[in-house]
């Protein structure tokens, strides 16, 4: 049997009525879409027609910004996920959720549930909330240092991977004679007490069909970056250009050695926003538009929270200077701030021209052309060593995902870059992930694969 | 137009594969039901089939008791009623969730997603959680008492419902040309500090279909009831005979007015258990049967949990003797444990006839009998001053849901005490319930209804 190409690994990360921070003004974009559960049916459904792996929402639990210039993410996104796992059935179901505002106890029972009303299609990708405004809604006087938030994220996953393993798989016996319900002896108490957390367990969800829901992250901190490497399965990063994505790629790969796991087991996916058009010129007008309809409020809010001092108007038509700033930590993504750095000084951007390149992917790669030109430079960030997928941003929603499944898919599948059809109905199945066994499973117990 | 007669308002308690002990045993259950979503779309559809007002399930964050003996709920209840929605659409679908171990930002959030994604179908259950044990989940050393337990539950209601406020009803403005997406003069912070909670706001959900999801308790102690009386639009008891009924019934509407509510804006249900035949002797056998598959290890354990004090083996053909007992809070659930002693002091009942007067019920009403004889119980509490309508607690799940929908349902609406078809699609609309108004709208600037 022939061994089949390495394949690309793309998932749907869906805002609201699109990423660009414009979309909302095209004509055609409907704002009702928001919070219309038949607009996110719409884009799950098209997402696996695409066959995607997986469709992800953001978490943002605080109302952010400047809303008068622009939608935001309007439903908790775990509730909104686990409404169309019924719409669905083989695309994978990915929610953020946040390590710095859960408990590990509910939160690994809401993940274990979505995994099984799912049939094996859960993943939680792992923040632990960058947003310091958010500490406001759960009665904290201030939002906790990134230090102190990844070392509760750590423990608070050695605590949610142990209660997902509390039940093993043969677990339920079911004897209605005996009568015996589940066998005691496998179901396990975690008994855990931390720095941050005592948990006695076990879970009251038997074992999930993955086991695990797939674990993904984005961090590009240096703690971010290492606690990524240590737990996930795949990993989210915003990367501008070829160069930057292939020297964050290798240093990632061998991160993951560094922690004893297998490289091949955890994808790498750039974010990329991409404009298409029928015609390069057609894919350049769309962009164009959108930023005509881009006003720099929203942008000059934003981009005063992640460098930390104020960015006005009168500032519009210089370059951010940031000799004089210290990098104080005021800024709530160290990496967007570095990123935002790098961008000022690699390509002499004026504020106004810094604002047009954010509002389309807020730091994501921003890419127009035609479906082969797209498809092209996905096909040289995978095959370079820059990518194992991408975590495609569509600008607008539901037009620029359609696009990207009615003309950039097929052409990838031309390429043999990307399955025609599903070969599995799990999360893990489509990104080519074990299931990883209880560790209260002996050997004489596990079942043979 | 003609006025329609006073209608019940029926309530499915889903317990997983059935809320008799023994119903697992029984030949025809099939045990993956547990955790198997197709069973719970199944008991869904059943439900909004027989056009009942509302589905819901119970919530236990910790696992409980003897499970060697018999099921338990298995899966989070918010996120398995979330993946029902789809396969709905127009049932009620309500959830029960604890103030306890909940922070009110989250929950608030949830359930204003839950009531946008299912338009309108949102319901809480509000609970404190009774089961101690469920402490060691969440890092308490102690659980709390029911006086703290309470005074938090009040203010956490007082925090959900400001943050389901917070939106005004045409905050989304969504003017493409001006631009302005939202009018922030109509969200509003609720900036809310008190003895558990310091809440800033607002919600980041626009306001939901109902305004509010609609709020369930079933407190009977006397905390309980007070709070019961003060947020409840639904109130779910536990009541054994008519009289216990109507006593209950009657004290509540009182307390209900002397709250300043309206008692007919608030819904009485006790609990009914119903194994229907074809006829009395059918009923009967069926009865004996769960009976007869009743092991005593895990009433016995229940019952000492009730009780506060050890029920062995050995005290099976005894009658318990409270002479000596204190009431010393050391049972959990105040309500259950007079209840149990009101049982064996008004029918003599030895250990074995309560563990099988408890197993079909766990303490609520069984009533075996014709779909006749359950329409006749039912229309007697109705229409007596006992019951405003009912929770049904299926024995064996799916067969006592199927039999209630197919044979009492239309025997009820025969007698017109029962919609034949759903004339609104929410569940406030089902209840007869107004949408509640924002807080923050004035006079003014408020719809007309």
């Amino acid at each position: 049997m022939a061994t089949l190409p390495r394949q690309l690994h793309l998932n749907a990360f869906l805002r609201n009525i699109g990423q660009h921070e414009a979309a909302w003004r095209l004509p055609e974009t409907r704002i009702a879409g928001i919070t219309d559960i038949d607009h996110y049916i719409d884009l799950a459904r098209t997402a696996e027609r695409g066959k995607l792996d997986a469709i992800f929402f953001a978490d943002h639990p605080v109302l952010k910004g400047k809303t008068e210039f622009r939608p935001f993410d309007a439903l908790d996104p775990f509730t909104l996920v686990t409404a169309l796992s019924g719409a669905t059935s083989q695309i994978g179901l990915v929610s953020t959720a946040s390590t710095t505002y859960n408990d590990p106890y509910s939160l690994a029972r809401r993940f274990a549930t979505l995994d099984h009303v799912s049939k094996g299609r859960a993943g939680w990708n792992i923040v632990t909330t960058a947003n310091a405004d958010a500490a406001a809604n759960f009665g904290y006087p201030n939002h906790p240092d990134p230090d102190h938030r990844y070392r509760r994220a750590d423990e608070f996953l050695q605590v949610t991977q142990k209660l997902w393993d509390s039940w093993e798989d043969d677990a339920i016996v079911g004897d209605k004679d005996a009568p015996r319900f589940v066998d005691p002896d496998k179901i396990h108490r975690i008994d855990h007490v931390g720095e941050h957390f005592s948990v006695a367990g076990p879970l009251e969800v038997p074992r999930s069909p993955q086991g695990r829901p797939v674990l993904f992250q984005a961090g590009s901190s240096e703690p971010g970056k290492d606690f990524a490497t240590k737990y996930a399965e795949a990993i989210f990063t915003a990367q501008p250009t070829l160069e930057e994505g292939r020297d964050f790629y290798t240093d990632v790969k061998a991160r993951i050695r560094r922690h004893g796991r297998n490289p091949d087991e955890v994808h790498i996916l750039p974010g990329l926003s991409a404009i298409i058009g029928g015609t390069e010129a057609e894919a350049h007008a769309l962009q164009r538009q959108l930023e005509d309809l881009t006003v720099p409020d929203y942008g000059l809010e934003q981009l005063s929270s992640i460098v930390g001092f104020p960015v006005t108007h009168d500032d519009l038509d210089r370059r951010l200077d940031f000799t004089d700033r210290q990098d104080t930590g005021t800024h709530f993504i160290k990496s967007r701030y570095a990123l935002v750095k790098r961008m000022v000084h690699n390509e002499k951007l004026t504020v106004r021209e810094l604002l047009l390149r954010l509002s389309g992917g807020r730091g994501h790669r921003v890419f127009a052309g035609t479906p082969e030109q797209v498809a092209d430079t996905i096909e040289e960030w995978f095959t370079t060593g820059a990518a194992d997928g991408f975590n495609l941003i569509p600008p607008a929603l539901p037009s620029s995902l359609s696009a990207f499944v009615d003309h950039v898919v097929p052409e990838l599948q031309r390429r043999g870059l990307f399955r025609t059809e599903y070969t599995g109905s799990t999360l893990r199945g489509h990104l080519g992930l074990n299931r990883p066994a209880s560790r209260f499973t002996t050997a004489a117990s596990a079942p043979a694969c």
